[in-house]
């Protein structure tokens, strides 16, 4: 039961945490979070979604987001960009990685984005030829690896067989996604062995939420199965869609926390971190949804 | 990395629990909440304690609870005993197993019970002898195991001699408590390390507290250990009397739901668990502590 050393924490507070927030948010606050979480040390940060603000109104605005920001070297900003109108509008904003999304599941995939899993793939392949040329590096995400709020049970070989074909098309990390956050520590194991079959595991993410509270024990289950990478969202950004006032994304407070009890590198300042987060919680005047940072901040 | 086939959950969400909320609670629905965990297919309950309600005034009627509740077969429902006189009140309100209470921590058993640790289970010997002559078993607690209000940083050594001098006097089974919940997955592997060298570690429980978030990531850590008994409180009753606002005892909700993700078996039931949850934080005009419950009430 060896642990990694050092983990990255991939922060999706400012796309996937205020892209399900009801309450509008300034550009300027976003701005503001982004530099916060800098400050506390995240090296990768999702700053934004390049998609029709139709579709997605919070999503506004990450061109002037992304040209607020104070980027620091050594730390990535990325975007969410659906297709090659999102990839374009991304590299016009001079965002340095980019990230996909596919579903493990069929009925997701048709709800979420109206189309079956292979269409959906094969819609990235332009995306990935211009972001090889524009030397933009991919990320891939998988969501409902765990389950799904309309399929139910999702075998491990389908989420193999879509991460599979992520990280063959070009993707040079495959995050894993408990979307409903139904996943549990014997779960995710048995996951991770199968999609670990085919991707070197130091090519894969976790991204966990914590809806039934089973998320730091999830990413202490991969832990121990070799993951070093896990997506988080500060102060829980981010809610969950498909339980209304239940928990979403797991806290990177809370992911930290654990990381700094097994003394593994994450070259964070958790100080720093919770204050990011409870500002952008009085900005959305909402309750802080780290159990750390309550904890804390109640002391 | 083996995993228990089957995992007893002790109940104390109507002792440790309600002793720490501030709104009082009638005997009668004390004993509707017993009665609604005998329903969920609790085999263990911790029902009250026998203490002066001076110190403890939540525990008062602790008899009359006893006298009040559906007692079933299989099931265990005990009482917290802190001396002699409590151990010979529990008997006449005929409770069938009684629990006592000693700290790892130096400084938290002076200011938590005035007296030094060598001193309180001194004051445990006449308890003891009385148990065993009543054929009465006795659980032992050991409080602060992985960190201390005061003392901070709690050596496994430490923990280990109270919870030997526990086992040697006779308690069948010794919880060891991680009293403020800052605990990491690593410590608790390290601490049962140290404490299951002394004492077979079906004969030790985990008492894990969420106020971190860590409570679930701990339980996954110790059942890889080969622990199989578990406290918890239903519906995260109990709060934390040392950070305010912040989650005390972990869920038995959210613990059940690890465990049947497991396929652990605990013989109980989620839907009652959660129906028992509900109605005792409806009494007492608070929201539910337990994520699972949140969740699935929500949907």
């Amino acid at each position: 039961m060896n642990l990694p050393t050092s983990v990255r924490l991939v922060e999706v507070g400012p796309r996937d945490g205020l892209q399900n927030e009801k309450q509008p948010i300034s550009v300027a606050d976003k701005v503001r979070l982004v530099d916060d979480l800098t400050a506390a040390g995240l090296s990768y940060i999702e700053v934004g979604s390049f998609v029709s603000p139709k579709w997605v109104p919070q999503m506004a605005g990450s061109a002037e987001v992304f040209a607020g920001i104070q980027r620091q070297p050594g730390v990535t900003y990325a975007a969410l960009t659906p297709n090659l109108k999102g990839l374009e509008a991304a590299l016009e904003a001079k965002v340095e990685e980019v990230a996909v999304f596919a579903a493990a599941s069929e009925a997701f995939s048709q709800k979420n984005i109206n189309c079956s899993i292979a269409d959906s793939l094969q819609r990235f392949v332009p995306l990935m030829e211009a972001a090889k040329a524009a030397n933009v590096r991919v990320r891939g995400y998988v969501s409902c690896v765990l389950g799904c709020p309309y399929d139910g049970k999702i075998a491990p070989e389908q989420v193999a067989s879509v991460a599979r074909e992520l990280y063959a098309m070009g993707c040079y990390e495959v995050s894993l996604g408990d979307t409903i956050g139904t996943g549990t520590a014997g779960k995710t194991r048995s996951m991770l062995e199968v999609v670990g079959r085919d991707i070197p595991r130091d090519r894969l993410a976790g991204h966990f939420h914590d809806t039934y509270g089973q998320a730091l024990a999830n990413i202490y289950a991969s832990l121990l199965e070799g993951i070093n990478v896990f997506d988080s969202s500060v102060a829980g950004l981010g809610g969950c869609p498909y339980a209304k006032g239940a928990t979403g994304n797991v806290a990177t407070e809370d992911v930290l926390y654990l990381l700094q009890g097994l003394c593994i590198e994450t070259g964070m300042d958790m100080d720093k971190l919770i204050a990011a987060g409870q500002r952008i919680c009085e900005v959305l005047g909402k309750a802080n949804g780290s159990r750390v940072a309550r904890a804390r901040l109640s002391r």
